[in-house]
């Protein structure tokens, strides 16, 4: 009632809520289809029917709204992975994950380790603007943005690393260290080989174009499959002949 | 003799290479002392004793410099670290990297794939403008230069890939796509890692300082070792079994 005199400010809790949201909204929509880089506070501003100054009651930058977009993406792509990585489990009876022991020995190829790769590629693959955040998030998302925010960010892609690495060791045999280092070498690699290889831009086709740099196309999936397939077998290897309460 | 009418001016090539090199060590410098993000074209003029305008005549950004820099940056890694693994290879008398198909066998610890992991963790570690240059390459380096510009890196960084791809295959049993795929994981984690750990900045502090992250600071040189080592030992244990010859 009370906003019906300021139409353009969002007074009670649920009202900014809604408007964060529609925010958070355009900007990933923008950022879908141009890529993070191209889109400016002003692009959001106009996609959501704001002003850029009223834009700045509910963020400060462009970089606090896609920071507020990774964190979510951190926890989406988490919720999905971690569900899939439980039907693959032992004893959920959606395949053969392996004990861990059995895991560990190493001495021939286990479909654990490189089931849990093809997902980890896979879901991450399916998310292009979470590998654009994911590929941003270091350089540029924590430098225009207020520490707790950046507190506030990190706090959940942490807690995320650690779920999805707990669920990591229900399939394959891991320390907690190495599961994280697997989640961390996922997301890292998949925001990379994505920033090589995002179609539509200058630099793919200079090398597609390029007797010199064809070769050099990266296709995503596939090689993030081999690197975490590879990685994930080698911690196997590394845990032989360890006993099984010493693999914590 | 003609440059002396014009003395901000290097007229003869040998003058001109030499001035381009001094802006280079000057954006080396600065870069290292402040990170290649904190630097602008205004302070390498400054650094070098140019006017800005003056600078302009030898590269047109700041991007273009940082990005002879990262080419510079692979060239002399590459040198040092095939060195290194050329004295680790079979028959350098340096060590007891193993031939191909021991080191493909996976059934016990090989120190191959562990002295190459921390070989090429330790001389990246090494080397902080690099990992800084890695890091920044990607995201940045690739927008504010010209394609003729991207063009050169590129060729100059994929020739180095290759050429250190070849180095590791004589110490472990790697494809060549492998181990194209272990130096991209290494380059791409280090500037992860580095970007993460950067000693310094307002990031590592608040980690620091927070106790529901300081158990997040990273160590990197451990941390690839560990990943890359892993990595290593995985690819040997995807050769097992093969001959020979198909691990090519």
């Amino acid at each position: 009632m009370v906003s019906r005199s300021q139409p353009t400010r969002a007074r009670s809790p649920e009202a900014k809520r809604a408007r964060e949201a529609a925010i958070l909204d355009a900007a990933a929509r923008l950022a879908t289809v141009n890529g993070i880089r191209a889109v400016t506070l002003t692009d959001i501003a106009a996609e959501v029917g704001l002003h850029k100054s009223a834009m700045l009651r509910y963020f400060e930058t462009r970089e606090e709204i896609f920071l507020r977009l990774a964190a979510a993406g951190w926890v989406e792509w988490s919720r999905e992975v971690r569900e899939r990585l439980a039907a693959l489990a032992p004893g959920a009876g959606g395949g053969d994950g392996g004990d861990s022991a059995h895991a560990a020995n190493g001495a021939d190829p286990e479909p654990g380790p490189r089931a849990a790769a093809g997902l980890l590629a896979e879901t991450l693959v399916a998310r292009p603007l979470f590998c654009d955040l994911l590929a941003h998030t270091p350089m540029t998302l924590e430098h225009n943005v207020s520490l707790d925010s950046v507190r506030s960010f990190k706090v959940i892609a942490i807690a995320e690393v650690v779920a999805v690495g707990e669920a990591l060791r229900r399939v394959v045999a891991l320390t907690p260290a190495q599961a994280g280092d697997v989640v961390a070498t996922a997301t890292a690699m998949a925001g990379a080989l994505w920033q090589m290889a995002a179609p539509g831009t200058a630099l793919r086709r200079l090398y597609e174009s390029d007797p010199d740099l064809a070769h050099a196309v990266v296709d995503v999936a596939p090689r993030l499959t081999g690197i975490l397939s590879a990685l994930l077998r080698g911690y196997g290897a590394d845990g032989a002949g360890r006993p099984a309460d010493q693999v914590e």
